[in-house]
């Protein structure tokens, strides 16, 4: 069984490869022999001070490549007030400060365990990835200005894959802090090859893109709608960041799977706190009209159409994952890493059984 | 990370270990601090000839034992047709012809993996030990004779368990098959030290009975209502072993999760064959109609009743497995394995990440 780390994903992996991976999932998932499980959210006390434990798992399988994969968190959960809002933070209180997030891939055809990893890096190449697959089908053809909103983590990847499905000529970037959005900007262009320009305001950002993209930390609306105009492409990767009014006005809006928009997957231990504080926006009206919305697999095989005239506001909705993100992506990483020769190869015996399970 | 072996499993954790841990999950379930995760299983195609593939997985948290465990199978499964009717056969296609299931435990407090072992001797320990706390809390006192109906790995089990909670001074055993039932009275004999007769037919194996034990492959009821008498307790592990009209007219019926009454966790990829033609039979009326009765923890905790009278008939229906069942297992088997310095360290970095999942 093959052991890869962050950095061996790092390198294998492009957000090309995971584009193309997932576009391929979500075609199977359309024509049934992509299969997603059920998500499972467990919260619970911990002694841990001040803090929740959170056991998350979600899987899939996709027999196109011969991969089952199971996605599995073991977090640590603090709620820090940070201007006078309470926020949840994942801290890393494994040994040497770490987290805890894994990937486990299995073969179709014999059972076997085929590779373990880390999920950190292949977690935000997938959230970018499917918000890359929305751009592909939801943006105009000749969009070339992008509004990234948010500067962290996710909102990188954000911009990886818009850029990796678009010709894009110039990106505006705001986050509230001037620091962050002038570091971001720096490490984007570096990396894109193209100008990324810090805004000053989301106003600023958003005033003259084809494409905005929201990947933020917010449980407000970051866009008020009278910034969206006619022809945007938007997309969000959390629930709140959209303004309500945009998504009943917007001719087209996609969402990522139905059983995404709400937390029927999530358990509570008895007297977990702060979880109400920080509830998410899933029970807004508008969002809740959506889950008879098309889902991003029915766009991708066709069951469901994109975008249809260049004046049309569109919308994805990335919200949550799904396990087959991970088959997917895994799939393509265990290719690669075996042609490269990377990683460390575990003995196949400690992991299987000759007992009857 | 500690892995551990099923040799050391087997060494390492009793019946009755398991059977205590068990108990505090079933109290801690009806206290909101031992919490079970959503179940999924995914079932698809394969390119394993005449096969389907299968990845389960089921998590839970018990916060008592600082415990969160993960257990999952990732399963070749067949089906040959064996005395005219379809089976469903989990074939060894791993490499060295090994199955594929594993049990991983986290801590509550750090969120760090502690272990991973295969599941197979402690899958087998934990749906014993459930058919025995039903028989602690369900059974006569005074019982002393039992029947097993079944001579597999799991009617093993069955009678490890019955003998650990209740004094028992002889065992009658039955399947079709006379050098099975040989077989297995002979080793259980050996591994009890209490006679365990092989009977001429079921028939024969209850008519003293005070406790019958059932653990069979069998879809079809296993034992006619008629053979069924006052003061019996039953126990099943699968569905349709019992007559319906003896879960009709028992005093008690108890089950183990209403959840799992159901098969609302399993997802089925297009094209998969052979699952109609061995659907178990959760859809009889009998059984339906029992989604309602109380679970093993309500007796556990005494929210509901056990045994309230010598001659009532009693049945506990322990079907389908929950994901505590290998926290509080697990928490043991790490316990006393960190004790007894036995199993292989593994770098905890190797399953742990600098990067924010």
């Amino acid at each position: 069984m093959l052991l890869l780390s962050n950095e061996d994903v790092e390198d294998l992996l492009t957000m090309a490869d995971c584009i193309d991976a997932l576009q391929r999932a979500y075609q199977d998932a359309a024509d049934g022999t992509a299969v997603n499980g059920f998500r499972s959210d467990i919260i619970t006390q911990t002694t841990h001070e001040n803090a929740s434990y959170s056991l998350k798992m979600m899987g899939a399988v996709m027999t196109s490549f011969e991969i089952g994969a199971l996605r599995l968190n073991s977090d640590i959960l603090t709620f820090p007030i940070k201007n006078g809002k309470r926020r949840k933070v994942k801290v890393p209180a494994a040994p040497d400060e770490r987290w805890v997030g894994l990937v486990l891939l299995f073969s179709t055809r014999t059972g076997e365990p085929l590779a373990i990893f880390p999920d950190g890096v292949v977690q935000r190449l997938r959230v970018g990835a499917t918000s890359g697959l929305g751009v592909r089908y939801l943006a105009r053809e000749n969009a070339r200005a992008v509004a990234i909103i948010g500067t962290g983590w996710q909102a990188g990847a954000q911009a990886m894959a818009v850029a990796a499905v678009r010709p894009i000529k110039e990106m505006l970037c705001f986050s509230p802090n001037p620091e962050s959005r002038q570091r971001f900007s720096m490490e984007l262009e570096r990396r894109l090859g193209i100008p990324v320009v810090p805004a000053e305001s989301a106003e600023q950002a958003v005033r003259s893109a084809d494409i905005v993209l929201c990947a933020t930390n917010s449980l407000n609306a970051v866009l008020r709608d009278e910034l969206i105009g006619p022809g945007m492409h938007i997309g969000s990767i959390r629930k709140g960041e959209i303004d309500p009014a945009t998504l009943l006005r917007a001719d087209r809006v996609i969402i990522h799977h139905p059983d995404n928009m709400t937390d029927g997957h999530v358990v509570f231990a008895r007297g977990v706190k702060y979880f109400e504080e920080i509830k998410e926006v899933s029970i807004n009206t508008a969002l809740r009209t959506l889950t008879e919305a098309p889902a991003l697999s029915d766009v991708v095989s066709g069951k469901a159409a994109g975008r249809s005239a260049p004046s049309e506001i569109t919308c994805f909705l990335n919200y949550h994952g799904l396990g087959f993100q991970f088959a997917a992506t895994g799939a393509i990483l265990y290719k690669k890493a075996m042609q490269a020769g990377r990683g460390h190869q575990l003995p196949t015996e400690w992991f299987t059984e000759s007992v009857h399970p």
